[in-house]
């Protein structure tokens, strides 16, 4: 299985679990991309109402040529919709269609289809093989990497999962310029996130490009897809489950999880509470004295001009300190947060109760 | 974490995901049973409204010891109830009491309820550890060992689930005096299925016991349980997900299934179920050449003593093929089942419709 570099590689190295990111223009309508992908009878496209008409015809006309049937399905479009009634669809879907234990799933969309497609897969018949297709920067950059594959549960946010890792992971990079700018900017947030948490000649090149980022330059979408799905990749590669190192990719997260699940899931998007979730972890790590006022405005200003809020909604201390609470980074009770040491350093600490207090009366604003 | 031996051991090797089943009288009030399983600051035991009154208090006592805060959630009772509606109590009672990523579920009482509390803890937040106390004969020899959680879909028995290994199996024998009749011979269906799958001095011997173990004597009980997990963790250290040599376990299990889903879930149990399509699994074996009809009858006759049904429920040919269709080792659209090859051994094939049918409708009888 050798694929000719028309496209990039980042490989993710798991054992047995090893699987290759493909990122390049039009990866959808080449061949060899497909190449190596398991084979079957079947394989299912679940995808969304928004991305379908767009991207799932030229899929299927990939994906005919190697499975005796494909079938689509298209689910509602938004992360209210990542339940256990639109999971159950997939199997339904299935089931209906008499799919076998070989059948592959194919995920074409943002996150949220990665997520509950990969899901799917881990569950049906105990373990299906998916491929992920991401077509939003920040399903490329971030949430179809690494197997983290969950729903929504109405008293918190990807409470109900599995690691469950994809057979290969296909960024098509011309999927890109059919977004929206509020998508756009959602991505950004999580590719900003790998500066301060590990590589700052990253985040020095991210603010020199944020206006070809903006205006979707390929060149520009090329070098940030890979460089974060390289980060992504060592630190997957290194702790799998999470049992560590990991937690650092959810930077701006905790706070970020709370307000999509205290204004109700689908108000802001996942990217745009990430972002001013960082700026509150930022404003957190500054207290903690991992960082100087002036990282916290640089971080801000970035974030600000990716056209990402950073003014917390106002639930309330009380409300986020309860949402929280139930984030899956808590122990016995006690709220843990990815905090920065030092520029382009991280690590997963608790903080004092009225120090968080602070942060998030800070945050809200006036 | 050495335990003394008061109680019997059998081994489960699979890598980091090893772990021991404990077998023996009262281990439910013996706390040395408990040592080396993960602590937490919560534990939350899931059981149903029969097993519950009975042993949810010593369950429950022993816990207290070792976790802070030890919750009991009762399900209602039946294979009717392993769906996604009960699963999701579980889930609403882990998020309602903030149980965090490190609590420990126990699966208390058969089959379905340690099925869907593994799967729960499969899901929730990714995976948190639980440990199975199989209080049904059919949970401690087959159904709590192995990994092997799920729930049923309307359209198919176990087609939602995952391979999740326990912490711990802990066989209380006694828990096995208060069993129905009627799920006591369910339980034997399963440890029967050794023998002719792997061991004919199993078989021998259950036919020489078969009166101590229907009057459930001790020591007949404990013999069949300690050997039955010995196969199975054989078995299962060879081939944990499935790939091959396991599916022998399913031997019964094709047409078993059939009938579990063609009645309705609930209306024969599992054991019940596994009897009678190990009549049939027996016949088109002997179709197949792999035994003779002596060796039919005489596994007939010792299923039908152990106050199993032989004769299958006359739901027509054409709809016992359309059920099996869906069975997981079906491979495109071909049925495949466990044979027996010859006296003793087991191997996973396809047959002939019209054998296939042809046993279906002699099991049906007149």
């Amino acid at each position: 299985m050798s694929v000719p570099a028309l496209f990039e590689r980042v490989e993710i190295n798991l054992d047995d679990r090893s699987y290759s990111i493909l990122i390049g223009n039009d990866l959808l309508s080449d061949a060899r991309a497909f190449d190596g992908i398991p084979g079957a009878t079947s394989a299912l496209i679940v995808t969304n109402t928004t991305v379908g008409p767009l991207y799932a015809q030229a899929l299927r006309e990939q994906l005919a040529a190697r499975y005796a049937r494909v079938h689509v399905l298209e689910l509602p479009d938004g992360e209210q919709f990542k339940d256990w009634s639109m999971l159950n669809l997939i199997f339904d879907a299935l089931l209906g269609h008499g799919s076998d234990r070989k059948c592959v799933l194919y995920a074409l969309g943002g996150g949220v289809i990665g997520d509950m497609t990969g899901f799917a897969a881990a569950c049906y018949m105990r373990g299906v093989p998916f491929v992920q297709v991401p077509t939003t920067l920040l399903a490329q950059v971030d949430s179809s990497v690494g197997g983290k594959t969950a729903i929504n549960h109405p008293l918190g946010k990807n409470m109900i999962g599995a690691f469950y890792q994809p057979q290969r992971v296909l960024c098509d990079l011309s999927t890109i310029q059919s977004l929206p700018a509020r998508e756009l900017s959602a991505g950004l947030a999580e590719v900003i996130k790998y500066g301060p948490i590990h590589d700052m000649a990253f985040l020095d090149w991210i603010e020199s490009n944020l206006a070809a980022l903006l205006a979707r330059e390929p060149a520009a979408l090329a070098h940030a897809v890979r460089r974060s799905c390289e980060i992504k990749a060592m630190v997957v590669g290194q702790d799998e489950r999470e049992s560590g190192l990991r937690a650092i990719l959810n930077f701006g997260h905790t706070f970020g999880h709370a307000i999509e699940s205290g204004l109700g899931y689908g108000e802001w998007l996942h990217g745009e509470a990430v972002g001013c979730g960082m700026v509150m972890a930022a404003r957190l790590s500054q207290r903690l004295g991992g960082i100087d006022a002036a990282f916290v405005e640089r971080l801000m200003r970035l974030i600000a001009a990716a056209g990402l809020p950073v003014q917390a909604p106002p639930l309330g201390a009380q409300r986020y300190v309860d949402l929280m609470q139930v984030d899956k980074k808590s122990e016995a009770g006690e709220i843990r947060f990815i905090v920065i040491d030092s520029p382009g350093h991280a690590s997963l600490r608790s903080a004092p109760d009225d120090m968080v207090r602070a942060v998030i009366e800070e945050s809200c604003g006036a």
